[in-house]
């Protein structure tokens, strides 16, 4: 038996809006077959009740929130925590705070949607600056956890054993995993912290799966992931020239299509849409903005897990132990290649 | 008409020693038509002989200089650097001090090679602790070169502008283009700088050869580099499993297979092989330890080109014109992603 769960939603957010986010919904209804969890839709009434009349398990699962004021994908974030009262996005978060809902969903803009869900949820991470953002990074292994890839830029020890902290939280709610492995991004291998802690990794161990979850500072996550998808579209890029270059490649192509296709949904982006912003007094999960409404499902999916795990209980508890243990914990250092 | 050169080799270095160096060496004679080159052969004269018997043409162009001692591929730099006098990878960087050779190449011990060429040559950069390693990276446009990716772990302002400036040389020497365009490798794009200069470039534009020369400090162009591989492999391995998976698959892939050689081709790992070492005054490249002779022709020819492009000229121009310049430089700033 499931527990039952509220489900705040941005439906407003991201390029396409509530004709995503409502067949979003939809087919998060049909592959879960939940029947325990109730939508917030906060957004336009009239845009929102002609895309629930096509999809009525939505609609008979949700309440709309009336509001005509959203905020822009390019809006900045210090704009639209001065402008951004009452909009889809704001409303969604709101409704956190007030304990309507349990998690919170959105497509909008990222950079107002951290800086609005730290201004009225409040970081639960002492130690962090902004949430920090979690990417789920296909490999050969199944599913690696990397944060912080973007949000807070320089991290010190303490925010990088915050990093570990959640994220194990995280894939133990998203993925199953009792007890996830973490690796510290680095350039050299080296022990170090506790937790099922499995030493420094290095760039290549995210694709090989060698850790479920991988903490790095915000900058160097941003590289890494940036850098693996211009190396992934490069050569998907590449294939694809490769495989339409003449009649004879295109025939084998087509062959080997049911296995090529197979393969694509295992590296399909949708697949691991969903980024949850981690540090906050709260469950906001940020999806594409430009996701299909296969890949908003999988994000709402994963604040739907997250809501339901008592993550953000159990992130409370080892944080307050961090807290009793910091003065013993030592920055990492790091080696010189050349020693 | 060529310029006639010496290239001095550590022709036991690396996982094959001699078995790849002079197969390499024959290579590149074939593919460069270069009757301008000669080799100064480092190591043991009865291995050598040998090789040099089935490849006449090397034979012909080669002296041997006979030493039984070797560094380890395992060894600790700074034990190669009290131990490592008077071996094959120490007389390869000696002949440049001396002046019997113009380039060096060797694919022995990275660390080693690094801190032996620092102690017999000294860095022509004044901002660098060692030397900078730099990658070439397939993109959709070219090549595009990385550097640092791995030798300076922290670098200053000073330090990313003289990568920028042996970039520059670098790409110029190497892959003909008259003024290569230099982006510093950031998570926010904004200005700076002199030369043809880009301005910040993020992960995903090393792949798209947005610029042909990425600065950025060795930490963090070490993380990019093994995502990037770590990339690459396991979506090869995705490939493979795909492409053999069932009968059908195989079918295609076997009449695509033309097509998908090509392709091969094109990232091939020994196409890009050969990493010079920069910031020295003279000019060592690092061939991959298991590169095969197809490679290490690569980081002869990279060699060999770095060596008669004027190379080393061009860059103490540039770092002189620098230090004139130098309290005019202000560090590069870091933009807050929330701001």
């Amino acid at each position: 038996m499931i527990s039952p769960i509220t489900l705040s939603l941005d439906a407003m957010g991201g390029d396409h809006g509530p004709t995503v986010v409502i067949p979003g919904l939809a087919d998060y209804l049909k592959r879960s077959g939940d029947q325990n969890v109730r939508f917030l839709l906060h957004g336009d009434a009239t845009a929102l009740k002609i895309e629930l009349k096509r999809h009525p398990a939505v609609a008979a699962a949700s309440e709309v929130r009336h509001t005509d004021k959203v905020v822009a994908m390019d809006e900045k974030p210090a704009q639209a925590m001065r402008r951004g009262k009452g909009s889809s996005l704001w409303n969604a978060v709101e409704s956190l705070r007030t304990g309507e809902a349990q998690a919170a969903v959105s497509a909008g803009n990222t950079g107002a949607l951290m800086a609005i869900s730290k201004l009225i949820l409040r970081m639960s991470a002492p130690g962090l600056e902004r949430p920090a953002i979690v990417a789920s990074w296909p490999t050969l292994r199944g599913v690696t956890a990397v944060l912080d890839v973007g949000a807070n830029i320089e991290s010190d020890a303490e925010q990088l054993i915050e990093f570990a902290i959640m994220g194990e939280a995280f894939h133990q709610a998203v993925h199953g995993v009792a007890r996830p492995s973490i690796g510290l991004l680095n350039i050299l291998r080296q022990g170090g912290l506790d937790l099922n802690y499995h030493g420094f990794v290095e760039g290549d161990d995210i694709a090989k799966g060698t850790v479920d979850v991988v903490v790095t500072d915000g900058f160097t996550g941003n590289i890494a992931l940036k850098t693996a998808e211009g190396v992934a579209r490069f050569i998907s890029t590449l294939m694809r020239e490769t495989l339409t270059s003449d009649l004879q490649a295109r025939l084998g192509a087509l062959i080997a299509m049911p296995a090529l296709k197979r393969m694509g949904r295992r590296i399909d982006p949708g697949a691991i849409n969903g980024g949850p912003l981690l540090g906050l007094n709260g469950i906001v999960v940020k999806s594409h903005g430009g996701a299909d409404a296969r890949g908003f499902s999988n994000a709402v999916r994963i604040a739907i897990d997250l809501g339901r795990s008592g993550y953000l209980e159990r992130v409370s508890r080892s944080l307050g132990r961090l807290a009793a243990l910091a003065p013993a914990v030592a920055a990492p250092q790091t080696e010189d290649v050349a020693s």
